[in-house]
């Protein structure tokens, strides 16, 4: 269910900004916002309230039963709190100043960070960066419905920022009967190519979603990657079957936490059917290899709602003349090309070639020029 | 449920033959005979009866509404009507006159045959093998429950013929939660491994599950075909997530009613994955290539019960580099190493070397031998 602001909600609360109350949102915030706007965090209506926050927490669940993982918040510093009453209406605002959009304040409530840090990341290390920063926002929570300015959110990738709903029309245009997803902030590599299209091989077409929001220093930043799809996608793959699209919200990094929403937000995206491959949203080594595809287990097929497609490691294997996994091949270590993150980035930064049968030439070459280019300084 | 005469049974009945009436079953009757004992044709415990032969042929479904899609009869001639009686208990023998089971005849009755070739076959074509064989057969049924003779079946392949019991208990000390069955009566060329890796990819575990029983002539006879199944599986699989065993069968060549047919049957052995690729027991062009596919549709999954896996044409790339489907790549047809069954045959016969894109080398070697020491000539 969308909910926006009406174009003359929108120019009267521009007009009366200067006398509302105010809140400047983060990238995070705003990522929230627009999709709790469009429909994609359904059956969330605003940020969280209390009970829902604390049911997230403690039982994967909203306090209306359905599943969910991650809280969806809005802070304040403990010191603002006496700024805001329940029943009032705040302008949610950019750093700019921009009218992004608006909450009915229903409740204020104290979060539990060091609980919320517990249950969703796994961890208090504050090396963690869902925990530094979880760590670096407000005490007080405000939750409440909201209506976001339809036209407040970032034109990148304007043409590829499908909501819900356009996805929806376009799957039903098609005649697409299940359609899997495929979430990624990374480039992809032949390893995940042959994910896709494994599952493209049992499902009638693969919605490439690309985590476009905040991600952490180190990842290979979106633009780069959206050029990386365009070439892999209009090379590789059959344009009638496979779409790519901007899944506008914030890496969490909370590994099967994130897993589970990861997969109920492209439920409602209309999505049939969602890839879940090793260490999915992790970061370092605060996960298991395999928790983000076991906490599945912990659920219903039915309260998830979306078939969720679980892979072992990829890669190219010499004597399979093959992709493949450690499930489908059985030969050894020495027969397989394996190259890890670092490795990779050492190799582009040194201007050197990845292996056509680890990654793309066209995508190869993005991704050295964009690693030579930035003097391979990760921002 | 397995239906076995016990050894005083089996002393008993032998020892009375030569009074007993008895009926000479043929290797399509005496295949049956051994799935109906084994469980594979479970919930049928014996040969039909009149309300499930005419069910199967009206609804694709048993009397008591199970679906099943082929009948699973015993005839006889109509001039030989008044040899058996119902009430009776009749001894079931092969052609050299050992004991292979009894059948407690609860009745005789007429078929229709061209309607049965009409509803199974599609066809009144004499050409189409399984119409053939259906004409060749008597007019006449028998009817009833069923004990088989456990030693009484072919001891070819002894240790892969696994029951569905034997395949039940190996899958549960596996711990195997997910199973995909893949049937074939052609050797594994490149295109059909890659089909079952992709569908292993989802699942635990894989079951090569080859016909074994009567093909027509021209097929390839199943002891050349596990030759070539276990040069396959010990090159190329791995040994812990997939199985081979032989699955008795007769072929019927029935197209669509058979693809439900094989489904079903391998639900019985405990599997919960099904491949069904393009013209599944087909035979010339009786069939459409979907129509195996998309008669699952008729059915819903709950009375299916075990999940179809469906695919699209398969090839090796050369612009890919990789094994893909016509869903999958989008290059033409040039890019695409593509033989027709014929085209293989004739190198084969002619001692050449088939591409290790299309068959692995030591299949083919297997192939070759066979079909250049045979001169080429099918039986």
């Amino acid at each position: 269910m969308e909910a926006y602001l009406t174009p003359e909600e929108v120019r009267c609360y521009t007009r009366g900004l200067p006398e509302m109350k105010r809140l400047v949102l983060d990238p995070v915030e705003l990522s929230d916002l627009e999709l709790l706007a469009n429909g994609a965090f359904s059956p969330l209506q605003g940020f969280m309230r209390s009970k829902d926050y604390f049911s997230v927490l403690e039982n994967d669940r909203l306090a209306a039963g359905w599943v969910w993982t991650i809280p969806i918040t809005l802070s304040i510093p403990v010191e603002m709190c006496g700024n805001y009453r329940e029943g009032e209406t705040v302008a949610l605002v950019s750093a700019d100043g921009g009218l992004k959009g608006i909450l009915y304040v229903e409740e204020i409530y104290h979060r539990n960070r060091e609980r919320e840090a517990l249950q969703v990341y796994g961890t208090l290390d504050r090396k963690h960066p869902g925990v530094r920063y979880l760590m670096s926002k407000g005490e007080v929570l405000l939750g409440g419905k909201i209506k976001a300015a339809a036209d407040g959110f970032s034109r990148e990738f304007a043409e590829y920022r499908l909501s819900p709903r356009e996805l929806r029309r376009i799957f039903a245009e098609k005649g697409w009967k299940s359609v899997v997803a495929f979430q990624t902030r990374n480039p992809i590599h032949r390893a995940h190519e042959y994910l896709q299209k494994v599952a493209l091989e049992i499902v009638d077409a693969l919605l490439i979603h690309p985590l476009v929001g905040f991600t952490k220093p180190g990842d290979v930043p979106s633009d780069v990657r959206m050029a990386c799809y365009r070439e892999i996608i209009a090379g590789y793959f059959p344009a009638d079957r496979v779409i790519l699209a901007a899944f506008p919200a914030a890496m969490r990094y909370a590994g099967p936490k994130e897993a589970v929403f990861h997969a109920i937000v492209r439920k409602n995206y209309g999505c049939t059917h969602f890839i879940v491959g090793r260490d999915h949203a992790g970061v370092g080594h605060y996960y298991g290899t395999y928790d983000a595809q076991n906490i599945f287990d912990n659920f219903s097929a039915e309260e998830i709602g979306i078939t969720i497609l679980k892979f072992e490691n990829t890669f190219y294997c010499k004597r399979c003349g093959n992709m493949a996994s450690a499930k489908t091949c059985p030969h050894g270590a020495e027969d397989r090309l394996l190259l890890s993150g670092t490795k990779v980035r050492e190799m582009l930064q040194a201007g050197q070639d990845l292996p056509e049968e680890f990654t793309r030439p066209e995508v190869a070459r993005i991704l050295k020029a964009y690693y030579t280019e930035t003097a391979g300084v990760c921002p």
